[in-house]
């Protein structure tokens, strides 16, 4: 395994998306700190990578608090110098817009939006110094279309785009690649075979083109960060072939 | 002036765009309900309108409190039915991401989307148990635009999108008309007369072609307001010929 | 019936749509030129819009032909200064992709993109001198989607979408109206009715939710036309209240 | 140097993107098949890629008739199977619309848009009986804006894009991956140089920031061809780092 002195944040290191985004990076040789709010589910994710001969530093971290996000990031940078910054929170929820409360309004605008603000600026002011630098996004379907049922998540998730788009408009010229990469389709967790089964039956589940399976999304962030400067993607959507849209 | 049992509401009546769609819509004979910050500041609204024989009620309202919303839109309703709701808080601000502290972008999301889907939700409640109604959000360019410096704004324009989009799709097809109005330009507003002369100078000010009048935006939306339910428009832009865009 | 000294040319004078539009400028006064292929088919409209105290001229004209666009419009601004022309040819066709002949995918871009082209220049070459007036194109759904077996047909409204953004964007500040109106539903026609009772059954034509009526169409243009130069639209859409989108 | 057992076809293989793209498959193994319009001037792309070891077929190609496609593309594929093919016709003009004659719009059309349909329908024939293949198009700015001048060169390229999306949607399930690249800045080639020059001056060449070398548009269809079926994507744009967009 190739050694960088160099680290790689991802916030919002879940079990799947974030997990592969991690163990990814950490086999490119980077230096990994993961953080999700329940720091301690972050342990088989440590152990993959230790196992693999990586490097993971694993935070508690809630990502909605300023002071957190500030000092997760530098102390990753303390580490070695934060070249990579991925934002992977998810807060996905459907209600009829009678049912949405102003509580799971704000709340997922804040997990989903608010936190990627605060993650994407607090890189930036740590990458600026340095000339460069890479600030992820994952964003979703919706981010693009605001569907029945979900004012809350679709807000967010436009919110969040337009951080990016304004982040990738500012710093691209001082050499920070900022990118949202737009996931189109279901990506295979467990949350999401289980609502796929609830809603449709479990031959739902037969049909592998149309489950993204998380290394998928890791590579695709992968290929991002290889972009020469010459030729940066802002934003490019993945989905499995069989998908619609 | 016809009069009609009906209510409009205003939220987000500035001096400029917000009175000009109150007046616009007291002409019809509609009762305005007209909110704002400091409702003291409407009282030449209210003259405006009594004068010319319409019908308004002023009222102090924070557009971000659950609480103050409800009983707005209530009291509107109770007075007459409410038939339409259009929101028109605005926030414009322009910062680097840097100096965008997360205060600022807070209170901008709380000010153009939070508010705005508080308004929405709540409008809808009213409007769903009599079988229709009409539910207006006010749009910028930066709706569908994160350009550098903008990524406060352009996160809440574009969450505010996403709110209309999703409450469009669910509600149009129980006779609530959902639309976004994009003003693509500056509007000819104290404000805007003050930021262009500092910018370019006095002649920035005598290109007519160039600033939209608040009275254009109202005839917009009166012209949604005319549409009949079979070809409802969901999003249009509006700006002044000469506009580069 | 007022009178007005100008022409509304429209292009694509179909049965449906384009007679619908024909007669609304009609009934506003405007002496009419309506081309369709065979001029023909155009004696009803004649004698409704005559009827009615309008005035009418019909030609047949394909609009393909460079020579005959010239000289139906320069007939019709002889005849009064012309100040609106619509284009509304449409050519809506759907076969996969392997069994889309290049006579079918060159025939429908000569139909629905190229002809617009033409409409829309000399149409601008006869405003320009007199420093104004309105160019509208007919969009569809897939004007913005290229859906599976649309390769033929999106292929050419995107084309012709793209005409008009760069004809809006060039002759805005000349004081030249240019339009792009979406409709993003089927439109109340025999074609879309014997279709629709194809796919789904009889029932599928008794939601009157879901289709729209061509004088919505007609409407909608005439709103376009109202719009003072101070706020210009570029594109809506428009759908009946019950469509899925 | 790797060998496989595959062709990769060129259409539009100019000096400049066309040739990089031709290298770099070359170089991964592929018998590459290359055309354009006159294919003299393809001596020195099948210098280069023999000397490195590659194999090149090289072939005079009017893109625009549909026997030549038809024949070229079934040359390549009784080569080696057909696997991937890239269209990279352009044919970029801007002209006042009064200027815009019918030749040129239609030639550009049948450059840029008519030709792509046609490589694009031959490619999948050949490759739906094998069961997958990769077909992508070379897009622009000008795929996604219609700028004042560009109605003949965005009207051809918004119509290739729905082309693209259209196979893709139909497509995709079928295991061919089809991508649309959009190219959001001047590409480093002797013309996009001169024109700089002409409209800026020489410091305009000054700047590498703002201009993509060839090859980085190579690199960008090698990272489409090896993303895995379960998450491709359809449309990515890449630009320099210093590009306002």
């Amino acid at each position: 395994m190739p050694k960088r002195n160099a680290t790689a944040a991802v916030i919002g290191a879940g079990d799947f998306i974030g997990s592969e985004i991690a163990k990814k990076f950490a086999a490119e040789g980077f230096s990994i700190y993961a953080g999700r709010r329940n720091g301690d589910k972050l342990a088989p994710l440590v152990q993959d990578i230790e196992a693999a001969g990586g490097e993971i530093h694993a935070r508690s971290l809630d990502a909605r608090k300023e002071e957190e996000v500030i000092s997760f990031l530098n102390d990753a940078d303390k580490h070695a110098p934060l070249e990579v910054c991925i934002f992977n929170v998810g807060a996905n929820v459907n209600f009829p817009i009678l049912d949405t409360t102003e509580r799971v309004f704000r709340k997922v605008w804040e997990m989903a939006c608010y936190s990627g603000f605060l993650a994407g600026r607090e890189a930036a002011r740590l990458m600026l110094p340095r000339g460069g630098g890479k600030i992820f996004f994952t964003g979703a379907t919706a981010s693009l279309r605001g569907g029945s049922g979900f004012a809350a998540f679709a807000s967010a998730k436009f919110g969040l785009r337009a951080v990016a788009q304004a982040m990738a408009r500012e710093l691209g010229p001082k050499n920070i690649h900022v990118a949202h990469l737009i996931i189109d389709s279901g990506v295979d967790t467990a949350w999401v075979r289980e609502r796929r089964e609830q809603l449709w039956g479990k031959e739902a589940l037969d049909n592998p083109d149309l489950l993204m399976p998380p290394s998928a999304v890791a590579d695709s962030y992968w290929q991002l960060y290889q972009q020469p400067k010459s030729a940066w993607t802002f934003e490019m959507e993945i989905r499995p072939f069989g998908e619609k849209w």
